[in-house]
Parts: C-alpha cells; structure tokens; sequence
C-alpha cells in the first residue's frame, strides 16, 4: 500500500575512521525512501536547492519513489556535516546549514492525499500535522520520528501532534527525555497516554525494542566488522520498518515483529558504506538473506 | 555433572533509589552459587571471617550446594559498599574492605577435585590457574570471569590462565580493552587467539551476546519495570549459564543458546531484590515461566 515520507532532503559531508566524502546525498527522507522501497510504493515529500542537479535525482531514479513532492526551492539544500568517533555514537555537528529547509513548508500533490501509511520523519512537530491535514481519508498508520530540539522547544505542538500519531519511533535518550522518565518500560506507559499505541525505540549498536499494548518484542543490531558510516541507520530503520509493514498491508503481531526484523536489516546495511551508497546497490535477495541471520542470531528452543 | 565455583563471599553494604540495606550476603560466588543451583549441584570454593555466622551460612542450606570449600579464616569478610544512580550503570564504590579474602588460597576439598565444569569468578588469574591445577582430570568445561583490575595489572598472568579457559565472559568494557580493539566482532577474533574458543559479553541492560566458532548469538536483557538493585547480576547470569550448561551435561549450539537465556533469567530476577533475596525464593517454576517470556520477546517468523 502507498507509503507517504515526510523530512529532509541533505547533503551531508562526512568523516569517520574509514574516510571521509565532502557531498554526499542524505537525509532522513532520502535514507527512508531508499529503504522502504525495497518493499513497496514509496511517496516523497521534502525540498532542494538550486544545488540539486538531476545528477542527484538519480538516485531515486529506477526505484518505487515517487517524487513529484520534493519541492525546488530558490537557494541552496540543507546541508550538515559530522564526524564521527571510533564508537559510533561519538558524533560530532561541524556545521548545520538550514538553507531552503528552513522555509521548508510540506505540500503534498493531489496524487498523494490517499496516502494510508505515513511516516513523518524529523521536522517540527507543527508541519508533521499540516501533513496530516493535507490526507483526504484517515491513514491506516502515522509513525513518527522526533528529536530533543522539538521535545525541550516545542512540547505542547509535539503533544497534539503526537495525539494523531500510532507509532512512535524515537531513540532511548529522546523516549526518557519524552516521558520525564528513565525506566524505558514506565517511559513507555506514559507516552501511550500521550496518543502513541507503540513505542519503537532505537538504540544504535543496542538494536531497537517495541513496546506495544500486547507485547514487548527485541531485536538486536546485526553485529558487523565495520560501521563505515552510522549516518542513516535510524533513517534506514524506519524504512525498513514502515516499507515492510506497508508492503505487507496489514499490522498484527507477526507483521510488527518482522518490521522490526527489517528495519534493523535496513539499518545494518545502510551503514555498511558511506552515505546512502549500500542502499542504492541492496538486492531484495540480499534483505533476505540478512533476515535469515537475524534469525539465526536471536533463535532458541526451550 | 558437578560444577565448581570459586570466588568471592562478601558482604555488601548497598543504596540503591529503591532502598538501602547495610550489610546482606553478597560476592560473585555468592551469587552464582545461589543462581546456579536452580539446575545442578554446585561446589563452591571461597573464603568467610569471623562475622560469618550459622545464620549466614543459612543462604546454602537446603540447596543444591556442598560449602565444604567454604574457607573460615581469622579476621573479617570481604565487605563492599557501593551506591547505585537511576542509571543502573552508575555504580558508586564506597568501600572495598579486602579483609580474609586479600589472604585467599583456593584450596580444593578431595571430593571437588574431579569437577567436569568449573567456573572461575573474578579473582587474580594467578589463584584461577592454581585451581585448574588442582583438578585430576582436564574439565569439560572451564569459564572465566575477569576485570579491568587484572587486564591492567596482571596482563601476563591473565593471559598464561586464559589459554586454558573455553569459555570468557566479561562485559564491553573489558572486552574492547582486553583485545584492544573497539569492534566486539574483532575484538572476539583477537580473544579466540588467547586460548577461549567462546566469548560471552555481558551488556547490562542491553542483554548479552555470545560470539562462538560457528555462530554469534545475541538476547536481550528482559525488561523490567524496577531494578531494585543491580549488584550481581552478572554473576547470577554466569550462575544460570554455567548451572543450565553443567545440568544439561552436554555443549552444543542448541545447549549454548539455552544457557544464554538462563542466564539472560536469572540476571533478571537477581536485580528485581536486594542483595540475594529474590534468587533465594525463586521456583524452578518461575524460570521456566520467564524463559518462555524471553521467547515471546524475541521470537519471529520469516
């Protein structure tokens, strides 16, 4: 079923133990959409600059991405650069050039408002909810990523956009930070009172952990010799995720728990490579194979 | 089959948010007696003073637990004291009174002395290899705990007693540092050189992985509304794995993914009390219920 993708379109530049890339396409938006189409029909949502060459729209190109959405705008693409430490989670801003994002004001295309899964990636929680307004019917599932910025800044729009919100797909810090709560299961209770009915909680090399009415369910990160770029996983993972889910086109228990499963194989692979480079190149052969490992990695009998 | 255990027998003086105690029965041997004896007969080898009374010993009796290598010395126990944050991670050490244990000679009764598994707890490497020599024939088994104390300290000797250990079982931390490498993945390939062919890393709340010859398997923590008190919790997981393993009689993939999940239990419950109170009640009943938990947490289909 169609799957809407609301963020940010980047170039990023980029430096961890294993090299380093100048300008390199990515953002939220861009890691989502790379992933998810791998499992589905994939709407995008997002803007560029003048910057933004067709050389660059390339890589959408020959995918299941739609992307009459992605808005041109008068001025450069946002832009950030990072470094990032022997551990992954080291990560250093250097620089954080808004550019045309910060005008960034979602329009969705005609052809996008019978959208049924839509994913709001990371922008400020008041236009995640004009997207939802632009949708014609009530989607089947909204899932939504958020971050400390809107959390500490912005809490009482982050609140009443969380109110149309069915999944929540934050990091560990941002769900205790959420909830004024450091035990994650507690954290939990508390969001479901805020709207959320599933809480998704990302946590890097740790892998990800579910928490829904009926179950918890874990998964940890693939384990890998080399995480040449983590920029993207949590991005991947939340394509994998939703791409999934929407692929399949129904959400119960089983389908939830193998999301979970291709999220963190989406994410693994995304940084396997710097940027976006491994998504472009992934074979649905190969998301099989490493979810049959997954699988080997986690099995038991009792 | 019979399982040795030496190590420490302390008490412990522990503030946690959920309380205070000034002095319960503690030390990893303590802990992996208690946890292991819920599947097999268990030999411990330690050492206690003179405030270590009847009434102490109380903690053994009615389990499967021969204390005839339970060493009384002149002078006073091992005492610890340490405070723990909201972050059970954040671990305060108040005081650290050697006492008889700073003395301590693992001395190995007749009858322990054709042990089949044994495991070592965290104690000078130079005192883990002299109980491996007082053993008549070459155990099934052998695991190790150690620390960054040792790692630091006594590299040479670590290593002499690593090359007749199978089975390592320490956390992150000590794993980067032992190999001196950040990667766990190569840091396990640097470990296996040292003698170990299996490597257990204990991750706190973030479960545990085992990387082994043929296969890597990775569970998570089980997650709990309230740790109570987080001391010992990877001694009773080393308990539970040993414990399952030694009852189990046989190693094998199947045997070592199961003993990671008792383990993976026991860790669980020990944490829900103070000190050893909860593993002192806990059902044979009980563990199978929350294995079967751990199962939900972390089963899916392909």
């Amino acid at each position: 079923m169609s799957l809407l993708v609301v963020g940010s379109v980047a170039f990023d530049a980029l430096e961890t133990p294993y090299g380093k890339v100048d300008r390199t396409l990515g953002g939220a938006a861009t890691y989502f959409a790379l992933a998810a189409s791998c499992f589905t029909h994939v709407r995008l949502v997002g803007v560029v600059g003048d910057d933004f060459t067709e050389r660059d729209r390339e890589v959408f190109r020959g995918r299941k991405i739609d992307t009459e959405g992605l808005e041109h705008a008068n001025g450069k693409t946002f832009f950030w650069a990072g470094r990032y430490g022997k551990d992954p989670n080291d990560r250093v801003t250097l620089v954080t050039e808004l550019n045309v994002f910060a005008q960034f004001q979602p329009n969705l295309p005609q052809s996008y408002r019978d959208s049924a899964y839509v994913f709001l990636a990371n922008i400020d929680p008041t236009l995640q909810r004009s997207v939802l307004h632009q949708i014609e019917r009530r989607p089947k599932l909204v899932a939504l990523d958020t971050m400390n910025y809107w959390i500490e800044r912005t809490p009482a729009e982050l609140q009443e956009t969380l109110k149309h919100t069915q999944i929540l797909m934050i990091n560990d810090d941002e769900t205790r930070q959420l909830a004024a709560e450091h035990n994650l299961l507690r954290a939990a209770a508390r969001i479901f009172k805020m709207g959320p009915r599933t809480l998704v909680i990302k946590r890097g090399e740790h892998g990800a952990m579910m928490v829904h009415n009926r179950f918890i369910f874990s998964v940890p990160a693939f384990p890998l010799e080399e995480v040449h770029d983590p920029t993207g996983a949590g991005d991947s993972f939340a394509g994998g995720f939703m791409g999934y889910l929407a692929g399949a086109g129904r959400i119960n228990d089983n389908t939830l728990r193998r999301a979970m499963v291709y999220g963190s194989v989406l994410g693994s692979f995304a940084v396997e490579r710097f940027g976006v480079e491994r998504l472009r190149k992934l074979t649905r052969k190969e998301i099989g194979q490493r979810a049959r490992r997954f699988w080997k990695l986690t099995a038991f009998s009792l």
